[in-house]
């Protein structure tokens, strides 16, 4: 059995690789590339799978609320990526880096019995992005 | 080739243990431990799985439909999952175990030749569970 | 300008009047009838209506936040509107009849130098209603 | 990592196979049989897999959006499916069919570097059909 | 106090005027005056408006229900709009045009003590049509 | 007969009055005073209205669709509003102060035989505004 819990955060970023030029960011990243950046209200997903105990649960909602707040939500949530997350400061904030970072977030503070099996995060209504356990 | 198919329905209910006391109840299930209970307008997906046929359908739709209304929605839409339905007189209705007995209804109704390969019910916007074949 | 806040609660009810004989009751609110209740997750739209003030605001969010929640969610969410709510003691615990308390509940308890101009209910996907002010 | 990017096109179509006799076409597909056709507003989620690359992506987004849109958008955004769509002369236009038939001009148009792993289409919202690689 | 009921269609057409040259209508109308048409799902919100009875009620749902799906919804889903639709033989199915008719259907069949006040019909996620009365 | 287009834009903000103090700022705004900045995925309604015309249409939707993009959308999309828009040198971004921008963006630019009626914006799936003629 799966549960998804689902979150929202809004935050800035600006995509712009160091080791690129800026004819080849401006050509890579377009307008992701424009210089003081821009912001998405992000929508993530956090999935946890298990047996449900005795009290019928996979896991005990408040508790899983109170660890993806606080290992996550309180670190980007009204946040420009770039310059207040340092684990920004050396890698591209693209939504693919977000989710590996969230993922690297959940599992340094995962106290559950339930097992983090996913974590998927939408950048907009077009465009979503998903890590998976063992894949 | 898989199909999910859509439905919903609307039901109260209260979470609360018998093995636990009060006090245990209300820490565990906080404001669901209410004592008249509450509700919800649950999402329901039944995801069926085979080849299509030669009529390019992997399941007849009016029947996938048919069987689904009879075997689970007539059972819980617009009832107190606790008072009228059988399965949660002994057991807690938290949504796990409300996806694990539409699984049940599911299997025990089934006759069409696509397999039954996922069950997704979606509590609030919030919180969803998934019940997967094999898993 | 107008400011339209969204809120959730998730509650229980059942349709039944005292002034009708059950087997009235049956035929005007069909299974919404049924003994023991069922359950909706509501979704509010509260809208306030002003200029945007030299701060370039409506209303102050978190007032406003905070006024909706005590004023409204607090008496409603997870509960069973027709035993825990005092005003449906004596009124069917309808959308419209909702609206309408939630209407009053608001109106008693407004601080806000907005003004209050319209609150929307959706019982489901499906059913939406609207008080709207000097209407 | 997984990005699913989405993109919506509008059709028409009627389902009749040629195998079938009309009573049989009309008993199977029901009303998707009405002899002038009817349409939707489909809803294409593509999703790809693969490491970021040095540039944090998965795929060039800009890449993948020309791919989609030359490959699958202009063939059937705006078609009457039946009578523009070569592949549906002979295949009833299922939303089965329809998953697989855009899955092959993606297979056959496919340049990135990541691996194309699941087209997911919607006909309505209430049925989703998906074709996932390896399964 | 309003209440809006939602409804769903699935239909087919084709944007071509018999006053225009087919430059012009190409001109015009765009992918929309392709030769054999497309479709959509269309979404319908019908409004209504009046005091709440005794009951709580300002429509019995079910008697909406069935004046909406007998007037409307039955001649116009799972129908091409210029073949299947008298109203159309003359007149563009535009979005604009088909709010026009939907309402002209819901009025003549009107028999509910509540006032018919808004017809609303969106023809994409993108674009969404309004009637209102005395506007 | 009125007419709602709906558009989507990216872009970061700050709230930060040069009237206020920073403590005032904080307290007034919250974390959307936070120094760097934050962002959201705005989502733009914008109705117009005027009766159909002989080609049954209320506005030309590839005009109204163009008028959009240049006068709003290319001067917001993927921008950080107090840095790169004039408009917001001097005016706090609120969602209040952007509705009126974009309202102003729109009339300047307006070529359309409908009337513009109303602009609505949504920061994000809890709050929306709206600005409407007449009002």
């Amino acid at each position: 059995m799966q549960l998804t819990s689902r979150f929202r955060f809004s935050a800035a970023h600006r995509l712009d690789a160091v080791e690129l030029t800026p004819v080849q960011n401006r050509e890579l990243y377009g307008k992701c590339n424009n210089p003081h950046g821009h912001g998405h209200d992000y929508v993530l997903d956090v999935t946890v799978e298990g047996p449900p105990d005795v009290s019928g649960l996979v896991a005990r909602r408040a508790a899983l609320d109170t660890l993806v707040r606080e290992a996550v939500i309180q670190k980007l949530d009204h946040r420009f990526l770039n310059k207040d997350v340092a684990e920004f400061a050396s890698a591209v904030p693209t939504t693919e880096n977000l989710a590996t970072v969230i993922r690297d977030y959940l599992k340094a503070a995962w106290t559950l019995p339930a097992k983090l099996v996913r974590v998927t995060i939408a950048e907009t209504d077009r465009n979503t992005f998903v890590w998976e356990a063992g894949k």
